[in-house]
């Protein structure tokens, strides 16, 4: 059974995503779904591509991963599927798979991109206004069930890419930002901790305020202390311990964070 | 393997959902399931049967559909499933059933209607308050697993109804009313696309606003821009480009949209 | 198949269930995945507690249970999984087991409950902010696909209990509490039914309201209407007709419910 993914910013609310199911279901029977988030704020690409890229790393080879944050949908943006390494994405050409595409890249697995220009894999009918159940659903479901990449479409090499901010050296450490907002406000970095030389002797400063060593967890503090702990996918996060980092200090998307190692 | 889909206005708080799924999944361990939506607004049938007419056409023929919006559980009204051409239905018979019914009769496909009344096919023990899991959980999943319609109750042919209001011709051109307000603020129409002679000469009147055009997809006008678009399933759609239309300019459900076609 | 399901504090904005699904389905691409909920309080192991007690006897035998509210997730606290008559359970050892223990010994069901101290069973990297990902996914698909309680763990007899507020017998009836409200704003009681003598005759009193009979359903009220029902599971709930009774009469979880048989 292969395994497909679902990343969307429809919400749930008008069954924009069932009706996803029910076309992927009607082609593939047997695939499991996995619905990643369809809470990604409206046409917010990199905040889609984030969400994707932290999970799909946990699926099994072979996955399939379709993603529909869509602001050019009916417009000429392309369609695109791609095998990065043992994995499939199926999304359109916006640039939501640049973090997938650059660890692919970095790690120099396998990389093929496809513009999705055979119709004969969409749905008979195609509306303007929603190609995710027209063409992207019915894509991955045709992907799952072992349509080979090359039959769905003709190879390019010039995807749309919208880098994620990067962190950079300093004189005294790094500099990074605030890349990812959970749902406990909880602020994640983009610095991995593994660029830290010594993670008891930092000064961490975010949004005016310091802190002084990055812990394992939450529970290595008291009830209500700003910490920072390794997040769940190795970078450096700024918490609340039970609480929220983001309402209590105001910490917003691409606010910075300066770590000094000598401090 | 059979898809079944579920429908309801139980939110995704309490669990609601999962019983039933842990229910279906014990009679019918085969069956993918669905969720169309759980956020149709309490009580409110009229939005629970437009997301589930939307959706359910793109599921697999053979398909079970499970819709529980369902303010006089517990009451004299009954417990129905119906076979619509090659999809099946199973619902409190309060209208939930009545676009897909129309459009079935419309068509002239096979229409069936049993009023469920064999607790044999249902949990052994019934509570008032929750049939979505007591009756309509394991119906759904009995017809999944096979067993024929009219083994789960008696037929009846005088169903409830609650028809969605219809527009109609107008000297000038056709009115109609916003019978759908999706995630992002879209307002979609009862006018079919298909319904308006020259799609570039109209004069659209909503909310004391004017649009001159039907556009192919949102795309094709300015962020920001008021714009009349062909929506997901072929019906006319008052949208803001990345915006949200029902918050500019305030539209509700049932605000009524006059086209003129001489514009 | 087997049938798993997921309760989570998680939300379902970043991604962090669908993930799960990704591990789970890489070890054991068989199972059904079943939501209870993901939308728990945040670190609130009592309302996780009752929400999967009340969806997982309706799951079929031989189902997995995997719950993550984990306030002291990356501490020294343990992670358990137990077989509680013919369902496991996998979840922290911070009490979230009690209502379920509770029943199974009350039942005088098999109990048996592991330490998880075998990581072989686990992802190779554990972060130790996210269990829910290393380690209770994983563990739960194994049970999924047949690997042993007891090779996953060492047995223990000290889980962490947490016990829910129990009624007590009063001169006058039976004094309970609040225990759940649901997205409707129903607000169920620790009181079963069954422990009122008659449901015609009784007074009870709720946030200095006083309703005089037990109804079977919603319905039998008029819209508007304060009335005590049956709920879904057997207890007695305080509800208003097609409205919110927490919101209408500002009820909390907690709130005193008092009983007088001879009204």
């Amino acid at each position: 059974m292969t395994t497909l993914s679902l990343t969307t910013d429809f919400g749930n609310l008008n069954g924009f995503v069932g009706t996803m199911k029910g076309v992927i279901w009607g082609i593939a029977p047997d695939v499991n779904i996995a619905d990643i988030s369809h809470e990604i704020p409206a046409q917010d690409i990199r905040t889609g591509a984030i969400a994707l890229w932290r999970a799909s790393v946990y699926f099994p080879a072979g996955s399939v991963h379709v993603a529909v944050i869509d602001p050019g949908v009916g417009t000429k943006r392309r369609a695109i599927a791609a095998k990065l390494g043992d994995r499939y994405y199926v999304m359109p050409d916006n640039g939501l798979i640049t973090p997938m595409l650059e660890d692919a890249e970095a790690a120099g697995l396998e990389v093929r991109i496809v513009h999705l220009d055979k119709p004969e894999y969409w749905l008979p009918q195609v509306y303007t206004t929603f190609h995710g159940r027209d063409i992207f659903a019915p894509v991955g479901a045709h992907l799952a069930a072992g349509v080979p990449l090359n039959k769905l479409g003709t190879l390019i090499t010039d995807p749309v890419r919208l880098p994620l901010p990067k962190p950079f050296r300093t004189d005294e450490g790094i500099e990074g930002s605030i890349v990812v907002i959970d749902v406990f406000g909880n602020c994640s970095t983009n610095i991995r901790v593994s660029e830290v030389a010594d993670l008891k002797i930092v000064k961490l400063d975010i949004a005016g305020q310091v802190i002084h060593e990055v812990l394992p967890s939450y529970g290595h503090a008291k009830v209500g202390d700003l910490v920072a702990v390794t997040d769940s996918e190795g970078f450096i996060e700024v918490a609340v311990v039970n609480g929220s980092a983001a309402k209590t200090f105001g910490i917003k998307l691409d606010d910075k964070v300066r770590i000094s190692f000598d401090a």
